[in-house]
């Protein structure tokens, strides 16, 4: 039976924003520099600091914390599952085709619902924390091969523990932010290293999750309540320069070859809209310690993909088809295990899954794994070849679920590569 | 010479803080939860937050800014070198002997100025980003050879670039702050990994600075212009599981084992207070790349020790004497490396050195190295050994420079060990 829910705002089939989804956004609106916090819906957006003005939300709690007079979502995040609920229910009990509260108020209307071509989009939320896992096993599997062989691919701990590793929050940015292709040490076999810019700029595509009200210093938070601190979740497009990362990672990990630049995808999609595409996980051998235990059906079927849009405009390419079902750590999981030394963690802090690959190669999330290190170029329709990103590429992830009748979907993470040489000259 | 400088406020000549330091912190005073700003002078306070309400800052360009009202010292720390140097000048002047304009002013000193004793000292700042250095030739070396060999100690990057990666910044805590033993993923040989409270705690001697203005993604910061980009140091306890570290961190870095607890010490010493402590750069072969190259005498002269107090106080033992002067990578470095790709930096991010250690046993900054991986037992006064922290232990960081006359001294960083046996009854 299709999903009979509907809004009085005309929605398409394949829109990523019907009513079913009501993705929370940070936006300014023409002519104004405040930012304002508000969901998606169609081609509008729903103006939720507006609608705080105007008291159209009756949860009485909400009066007293008014989270939407923010200027991110920290304070909406901060609120915890019973708000979030609260709130997404009298939005969607206000946007819904039966009732005329807003339906037929044209003036409220008009203050509270505005195109969404116009809101300038801007980070969800302010990042104290982000961190990078490596969840995929598909992805550790292929890079270990790739640099260690495939005896030796996964390292030891990969099965016991979901592998993350703390990355830059000051360099993350918004959907359609251009991203200056980095200098660093790049070091050539016998030769000292040299200050370039990189050769190898690479994608990684992701998944990622905003921390809803978190857990103080010193207590951890346990599984069974992990999914109450989870607000919801976006594309993440973790840029690489794989020459820089190569070189400088050993002993202490991925820094200046990942920290230039972190994409994310401006609108958060709540888990309660992701509910209904809960899919069971990835059997896990060995069994995980008790502690990373208990989270039934935490994976979500999101169908992911990536475009390559080259310079000049002449080429707009699908190369990776994959699914945020393929990871083998979940959400929970993740969260269980950053806290487990009561590690802290806040509203708003981000956490990635690390590159999503699946099983086919073209699922493999990143140019190093879908070219083989680059010994497999792929072929774009222009007949271009590409290894790694050259500038003036544009790389665009989306990804949505797919319902009866509708899709819930997140938008886009839109980056274009920028030449070294332009900073140069500043 | 001595300096002849001096305060009407009376200050021991061991003191940390005469009035050539006058470093910056973050307090409620008794009877408030505001935080106020001020800067230590002997055994007082002279808290600007008070002074700017009432006027005492003369430079217009503060007027408008109103650094003093922040809760913390980013505001402050955003205006950089010449607001610095104001204040600093101001200060200096409001504070001297000469001059009566406080000195006779009973009505005005009773509201700046209170006992230091009654201040309630908070974090300096809001710390956007942690980054950890890994700086020390002689930390890189002990920790290389103890788990590779002689023969392979430094990896082959280590003297082109500043090796670094990030922490934690959420659990960042100031001296005082009790620190539970976390809990974590052990391994032993040949047996699956359980999880348990580490039996491996451990400390890192180090020092951190505070990033003043800081510049937008994309544009790297000059090692010319690095100094002005440099607020103030403090100390840095970087408290270290090795056991939880040993079995997680590859191939992305430490995780678990460092971000339950880094405590720093309350008072910003700001880098004109510095200044006459400079001292030479450690000779640097290979010849560094241009782009590290040309920050002269960036290394400071600041005597460090720990010393570690255990449960019923019968001990208090100072174990490890070490020196800022003997890190191999200079703060100028390591700011100019950090941003070469471009990432962006931001006014309170903090910057930590690693281990410091120096050429001798007694100068290794962390019990791993002082007790050779727990080969060589530490015996304290009270018959008692330790090859790595037992519950109740506090462990206390100090640090300072002798002048001519006087001290400029960091106060301390402290923390005390907690079971996690306390955490678990939560």
């Amino acid at each position: 039976m299709p999903d009979t829910l509907s809004s009085f705002i005309d929605v398409a089939p394949d829109s990523d924003f019907p009513i079913q989804n009501l993705p929370f956004g940070v936006f300014s609106r023409p002519g104004s520099s405040r930012p304002h916090i508000g969901v998606a819906i169609g081609d509008f957006v729903f103006d939720c600091s507006v609608a705080e003005d105007l008291n159209l939300f009756t949860d009485e709690s909400l009066r007293s914390s008014r989270p939407f007079s923010d200027t991110a979502l920290n304070t909406f995040m901060s609120l915890g599952k019973d708000s979030w609920r609260s709130v997404r229910a009298r939005l969607t009990d206000l946007l819904n085709a039966d009732n005329p509260e807003l339906r037929d108020n044209a003036e409220v209307r008009s203050r509270v619902l505005f195109k969404r071509s116009d809101a300038r989009m801007q980070l969800p939320a302010r990042v104290g924390d982000y961190t990078d896992f490596y969840s995929s096993i598909q992805h550790a599997t292929n890079v270990g091969t790739m640099f260690r062989g495939k005896e030796n691919a996964l390292m030891e701990n990969w099965l016991y523990l979901p592998v993350g590793y703390h990355g830059r929050s000051s360099s993350i940015v918004v959907s359609g932010t251009p991203v200056t292709r980095p200098c660093g040490q790049l070091k050539a076999e016998d030769k000292p290293p040299v200050k370039a810019p990189s050769k190898l700029l690479d994608i990684e595509l992701e998944m990622g999750f905003f921390v809803g009200p978190g857990n103080n210093l010193g207590d951890p938070i346990d599984i069974a309540n992990a999914a109450d601190h989870i607000f919801g979740m976006v594309l993440v497009n973790d840029w690489s320069a794989r020459d820089i990362q190569k070189w400088e990672y050993v002993p202490l990990g991925p820094f200046l070859g990942k920290n230039f630049a972190t994409t994310v995808s401006p609108w958060v999609v709540m888990m309660d809209a992701l509910e209904p595409f809960r899919t069971k996980n990835q059997e896990q051998v060995p069994e995980p310690l008790p502690y990373l235990q208990g989270a039934d059906k935490r994976l979500y079927d999101i169908n992911l993909s990536v475009t390559i849009s080259t310079r000049g405009g002449g080429v707009r390419d699908t190369i990776i088809e994959s699914n945020a079902r393929h990871l083998y750590w979940n959400v929970c999981q993740q969260l269980a295990h950053h806290t487990v030394n009561g590690c802290n963690v806040r509203p708003g802090d981000l956490m990635a899954s690390g590159t999503i690959s699946g099983p086919e190669e073209k699922s493999f999330g990143s140019l190093l794994e879908r070219t083989w290190r680059g010994t497999k170029p792929l072929q774009l329709s222009n007949g271009d070849e590409r290894k790694f990103l050259q500038d003036g590429d544009s790389i665009e992830m989306s990804g949505y679920c797919q319902g009866d009748g509708y899709r819930v979907g997140f938008g886009v993470a839109e980056g274009t590569i920028v030449p070294a040489e332009i900073r140069d000259r500043r």
